[in-house]
């Protein structure tokens, strides 16, 4: 690994040094120094999103309104930094700066920047929320990118499966949710189509709020109905991913081949063919 | 496929060649004027009971009533006119009338003819929700049929052992209801049997309402037997669906075919064919 | 079969002809005369629970009190000489009436009976609900048995893993119910260890009535905690189940043994063995 | 294991015999004593905690004050003795009272004592109820301590997969929440941010308490939204485990012993040992 940066620092002699030192620290955390700055990032970035999340609750801002400003500024200039740096160093900054992770880095600074233009953004101020999603960047470098892509790989190959299965569910619900207004009506809650479907979606769901249910004997027929059939087709999609999951979790164990019989399926741990005894 | 279809061509002499061109475009998706009249179906589906919900809307209908009024006409007219052209170029007309596609075809249209002569009625209008099924019919068409299939296939082969399961729910539900009369009684909105199981229902299936809840310590107990038993059992038919679904999935994955036989199914790790004996 | 049971009839000349038809009637489900019997049966069982529900709700019950009183009568009479029925025909009669069944029978006819001697016993005619767990016994002799068979064998051999996680759980809401009650106190609706453990037992199992919900920042954050523990831990039990299942499915598929190689795990479909070739 | 046991009784010779005897009654349950010990301790600890439970309802407690009294410091004194006789008899006392389980024998009996000290220090009461985990460590020596292990194994070989899940959830949870208070607002409950938070683990694990709940079209769309994603993502947690049991089941399954290395877990349909190659 440190043989291959050698070379492409060499490489690069027409770039100036200290731009491929600092694109290693930020974009890349195989150095001690690119650690380091992972770390703090997060913590920012936790710090940052916590200090959102406090401002937003009244009886707090009233009470620690100056020192919330002060740490909000403090890591927009932060992050306004680690955003120019990003530019300077990245090979293509317009490309970068386009990217989803580009607009992530923008969205986290901007929206402080506008509240002294325009006073009064308050909910402009909620976008700032999105930094927690840069959180994701640094753990694409860790170990847990592995795990992530399995996860992404299952839910990817199960894509289209799911969406049948989604398509199933709202046809379900929109069918559902209109019976329900013709039965129910507007006296018990069921005012309009969209709103017994969004009641239709709460219980097959079973999550169930209870601001609005069924009164008349025949709707609450129906809407046990529902609930039973909700409660059942979860079935379906875990199936799916399980079944997803476990092709992939196979595939992932088994890809030595044998090379007297060329048979596969072979444990990880597996030093000799089971099938011919030949040495893996 | 092509020269397929000009066979049919040829051998269709005695009927009108229009009519065999209008059913390709109409009820088939592999030639372009067939996928673009798809596409514009499922749009004019999506947009017609769209116009429904907004319609039971009480405060969009009494500013856009002229508007909605228009749109729905429309819709009507264009189904009216491709449900006769399906009729027309149809092979057997009265089959397909009668088919599950034919009935929601007409579903889709009657009741806004039927306003005319009934004016008032104003929630025999909701069945042309029904539209909505009319999607499924061109998903069919499209490569989403081997994935339902796939679905619908696990279903059924796992449909007794769900029916077994669903038989036991109802009786642990229709027992643990009444016990649930017993003990809180009316009082606690326990009123009837039939409202108790209601509750029972609502409860098993971690849907929880709250609309009715138990008051007494021993209700309060037995309801916690019901939540836990309904949280743990939700394992059985997820469990069902799961062994299904990999049996079908293994069965699809595993298709080496017999150079003998032309037989498929075989295991990854089969050396013979397991029909004729045969060396794969 | 039929064989078989002529030689029974045969065997047993000691018995009365009469009682041996009538235990084949009863008992057994594959003679027409047994099949229309069961029928028979489970149509009187929901007919008379049904009644015994509609009893229960007082605007039904004030309507058409004596149809209710007469229907109530005619099956209680019926269910009765079945019963009556049943311990003339069986060998040994008390050990079908101390049997589950037996009890449930006798349960299903008693409470009417009391209610001419201690008039008021409202409640005590709720256990003829219990007739329901009759249909259990026709069932039996379904080919569902095989089905339920399945499902008891796969929850049997997953007993212990069970038992040991719903002592965890248990062991999770008391800690949390006890949390929650120093948190937020009597004036928030935790009023007691054993209400907030219920409190805890809705949260975890996502039923979450909302009768009782934290009101104080530290409540909600813990409870948010019961909330994603509850939600991801149902990955357990359907762990569990699914693994067994899958098990016991496997056993049901593989159990074929190759008389040349002895080797095992054969489809159901194989005619050869898929490892040496040969004839199974 | 009698055998082994003289021979441990005769190498320890320096120590006095009945600590042995002690050490063996208390911390083993191979032999009678040991298992009455157990058995006693469990009704004990369940017992206590009842008793600690009772105590917390106010009806209780002004009726029983003094019969709660009596047990709780009955139970106290009995438990201080059993944790003063671990010290004794056990090889490092310092280490065990260190330990997890010493902790919680040492938490509890305090409390009771600090409330003669403290009076009126009602929640410290609460810490026996800590007790309940004391019966961990007697499952620990029983048969189900495998179980247990294979349940541990799974979730810590799924740790990482969980991980990521669980922030992708914390991530969506956070940006949902963050969205819902600018479209909701505080005059709908959704006063804050954290609080728009807590809605939406309600919402997103399908509890559903219903004390907050939106209320606008846009709002309840985007509600819609999350119960749908909440009610398929828990799909995921449930794969990762099954496949995850699933492989450890299977290697607990395939336990066939090579006769030439002793190794295990090979296939069912090994042929040869897959670490050195002799036919198996």
């Amino acid at each position: 690994m440190t043989r291959q940066k050698d070379e492409r620092l060499e490489n690069l002699t027409s770039r100036s040094r200290w731009r491929t030192i600092l694109r290693e620290v930020i974009f890349e955390a195989d150095t001690p120094a690119g650690k380091a700055f992972d770390v703090v990032l997060i913590i920012s970035i936790l710090l940052s999103v916590t200090a959102v999340m406090l401002d937003s609750i009244d009886s707090v801002r009233a009470l620690h309104m100056s020192l919330l400003y002060g740490i909000e500024w403090f890591f927009t200039l932060l992050f306004t930094a680690e955003y120019i740096l990003r530019l300077l160093c990245v090979g293509r900054p317009v490309k970068y700066a386009l990217s989803f992770y580009g607009l992530v880095d923008l969205l986290a600074v901007i929206p402080t920047y506008i509240s002294i233009v325009l006073p009064g953004s308050h909910y402009l101020l909620v976008i700032r929320i999105l930094r927690i999603l840069r959180i994701f960047r640094i753990l694409k470098l860790a170990p847990y990118i592995g795990e992530a892509q399995f996860l992404m790989k299952a839910l990817q190959s199960s894509k289209r499966k799911i969406f049948v299965f989604l398509f199933a569910v709202l046809t379900m619900v929109v069918i559902f949710g209109s019976l329900m207004y013709v039965i129910e009506g507007g006296e018990n809650g069921f005012t309009s189509i969209p709103r017994s479907i969004y009641w239709a979606i709460v219980t097959m769901t079973t999550v169930g709020y209870g601001d609005i249910s069924p009164q008349t004997i025949l709707g609450q027929t129906i809407a046990s109905m529902i609930m039973i059939l909700g409660y059942g087709i979860i079935a379906v999609p875990t199936g799916i991913v399980t079944v997803e999951m476990s092709h992939a979790f196979n595939r992932k164990v088994a890809n030595q081949v044998c090379p007297e019989c060329s048979a596969e399926g072979h444990d990880a741990d597996a030093k000799h063919c089971k099938f011919c005894g030949a040495a893996l």
